[in-house]
């Protein structure tokens, strides 16, 4: 370890500036134009990939491609597959920028660029600690493979199909995912705990078209009405969601989880201030770092109906809709949600209202036992790569590739973030910090060596 | 009088080539292209009565040209001011139009034209009257007055102010208006009353930017869900308002309103094919019939919050607002309404969420008593004209002026409607029957004659 601890201190300018010639290509994928880009950045890390003595296999899609590479020379020892994306997010609004989302510039120790820290800049920390080793010591002390897509960005369309047709070539004892933020400046964190997502938007229609609402007010149900009846209903005054069963699978959060997220150096001034209000609002009996990381919530997303525009316009609208998801905690089962959610709305439809539900994908939470194995080797790594021990942490959010990998290849992901809260990722001026890059690298370089069998 | 009706009979040629005319010119007033179109039908029925005796002026606004007429020259009798417009709604969609909207023509027994039963054709009729008595008596039996202006399809903007400017001048003990319609074809009908309307739109802000559902869901309210949650309560589960207070200054309807309404030739299956639906809904208790003219509503007009194109996207949105209006029976105070509506909105808000609710416009109900001298000698010339008794209605939607005229000048407003359910107002192929429009000249003219003093 020695020595590739002093082979990656040595090569510390070589890597920004490798990840500089990464990042100024731009593979946004979303966006047609850009599709040779796309192409160049996935070729730019196979090859990259090819040099250190990786197996590279580049794999065409309907959309992007995904590039595959492994290094497979540790008979007996356990295999990690390492996932990330090479595609980035539109860098719109450019006049917001300081410097060129695509021309990576370095102040006050950060690297700004689209793509820096998503997750072109944390998942190249992979690439450069097992290039380290190989560099070094000639091999690796695990097996390692890399599944790195083109398509995060736009839905991950071809990905899951990927998955499930390469089942025997992506098997592996564990996936690494470094797509997430620590979680402060100085605490390094591992996301042991994903919320579920299910997404819905519930569409109402009423009279055939849009009527005067003087002429037909008080003889035809209004669908916005009704909708708003439903939507209304699907949470109590503090907040509880009401669907049937919804919190019967429910696993109650542990006390060391409880008092571990209460010992975290969690500001909920600078919290309030961030999102713009004065007071919170969740459900009772619980922090505002349970409410966001461990209870099932439900929110409107959006809603449609009738006149937008300004001023009045006296119509009974004909139709009426809103997006609905809920977030869901480990064990809850989404199928049961959208049978339950289902079931509530139609039960609530006002004489005459027609109704169709879309879902917009369902997806569990995911949960990784902290003592397991794998957990507690990230969690030296970190310790040696960041110089701290790491948080356990969950997260609101859903990876929805992260329920893949559980479903298909049946294995954990060890989730860890360089990243900072404040990076901007999806915003101007991305940004990554070089001393969590470097940290990054280093943690990484030794997780190899912690995930060997003893 | 026989000379009068037999002058409309032998001249009924000549008022459709007139009113021709008057159709031809494009009087789009919400459209600046068609200024001078509007000055000049303001102009061509200016001319016209004078002509025909009268006094006219116009009178320049800021936007298009009110004309107002009189003939003052039967002392002791009393004086009738009709209120009508020359300007008309847009004719688009175009291509949806049998014959261009401005050439008007003629087609079974109609006239199709932009504005010819809205409002030249029934507001002609009143002119044609006038003329009638003039050519053949040399005068009317009753003092007339013509107030017509050139700004209903674009809000009256300067209306209100000329009536409360010109008090004296307006002095009269009626109103009169033609410019609804006849409850059926065959059923020639008075409408003794109109709704009010109190009209908001309440806007709520929550966080000061739209924040990732996951990361942020169940730590801060959502103003979408709030929003669901302040109108689901507005209304029961059957429909009745909750408002503190609502129903408190309802005049019940008279059992002689409910039994005429009951005679009606209402057909509710024709309603029902109308609006699309297969069942109707509305408060307990009372008649389709009873529901739209008579009793208090509440309906959303429009709603708009978050994400609304396709697809997911897991935000809370930072902002919502929707457009809600109640619908007043005589009796009830706007004031009141909004004063109650207002505490009910903001008692609702949930901890954090900001509330801003606009007012546009709120006018109280309008009833005549059918007994009134004026109601009663107009449903005697309806039935000289129409050849049969016409029945009473009332109307759910509102005429803000009548308010107006009752506030400004303290007198009833007798609505006569010559048109037609179907004769598509502010949609394409507008047409008004040619048999209604000699028959609203004839029953006007017999009007004058009824409302002499006795």
């Amino acid at each position: 370890m020695e020595t590739v601890e002093r082979f990656i201190d040595q090569n510390r300018a070589r890597y920004v500036t490798q990840l500089c010639d990464w990042l100024r290509i731009a593979s946004i994928s979303t966006d047609s134009k850009f599709k040779a880009d796309v192409a160049r950045a996935a070729e730019f890390v196979a090859s990259d990939l090819r040099g250190i003595g990786f197996r590279v296999e580049v794999f065409p899609t309907p959309g992007h491609p995904i590039v595959y590479a492994e290094w497979l020379n540790a008979p007996g020892q356990p295999t990690v597959l390492v996932y990330g994306h090479y595609d980035v997010q539109p860098p719109d609004p450019l006049d917001l920028w300081v410097t060129a989302p695509f021309e990576p510039t370095e102040r006050d120790g950060n690297l700004f660029a689209r793509g820096a820290t998503d997750d072109k800049g944390q998942l190249f920390t992979h690439v450069k600690s097992v290039e380290a080793w190989l560099k070094t010591e000639g091999k690796l002390p695990i097996n390692v493979k890399f599944l790195i897509e083109g398509e995060e960005e736009c839905g991950s369309t071809n990905l899951d199909a990927f998955i499930r047709s390469n089942k025997e070539r992506l098997r592996c004892d564990n996936v690494v995912i470094s797509d997430c933020s620590q979680f402060a400046p100085g605490v390094p964190a591992i996301t042991y705990g994903l919320k579920g997502l299910a997404y819905y938007e519930i569409f109402l229609t009423g009279p055939k078209q849009d009527l005067h609402s003087g002429m037909f007010g008080g003889a035809v149900a209004n669908p916005a009405n009704n909708l708003a009846s439903i939507i209304a209903a699907l949470r109590d005054a503090k907040g509880r969601v009401q669907l049937h069963g919804f919190y019967d699978d429910v696993v109650p959060l542990a006390d060391w989880e409880r008092k571990q997220f209460a010992e975290l150096p969690f500001d909920e001034g600078s919290f309030k201030k961030f999102v713009g209000l004065d007071v919170l609002f969740g459900e009772e009996g619980y922090t505002t770092v349970e409410r966001k990381w461990a209870r099932p919530t439900c929110d409107v997303n959006g809603l449609t109906s009738g006149y937008q525009g300004e001023g009045a316009k006296t119509i009974i609208p004909s139709r009426a809709s809103a997006k609905v998801s809920f977030r869901l905690v480990p064990n809850m089962d989404p199928l049961k949600v959208t049978a339950s959610f289902k079931q509530f709305v139609e039960s609530r439809l006002l004489p005459g209202i027609q109704c169709e539900i879309r879902e917009y994908g369902a997806g569990p939470a995911v949960l990784v036992s902290v003592d397991s194995p794998g957990v507690q080797a990230a969690a030296r790594a970190v310790e040696t790569g960041f110089g701290k021990k790491p948080v356990f942490v969950r997260e609101g959010g859903s990876i929805p590739v992260v329920g893949t990998f559980k479903r298909e290849l049946g294995v954990d992901t060890l989730l860890l973030g360089w990243g900072q809260n404040d990076d901007n990722l999806h915003s101007p001026n991305e940004k990554f910090s070089l001393a969590d890059f470097h940290r990054g690298i280093r943690a990484s370089a030794c997780l190899w060596q912690e995930l060997v069998q003893r």
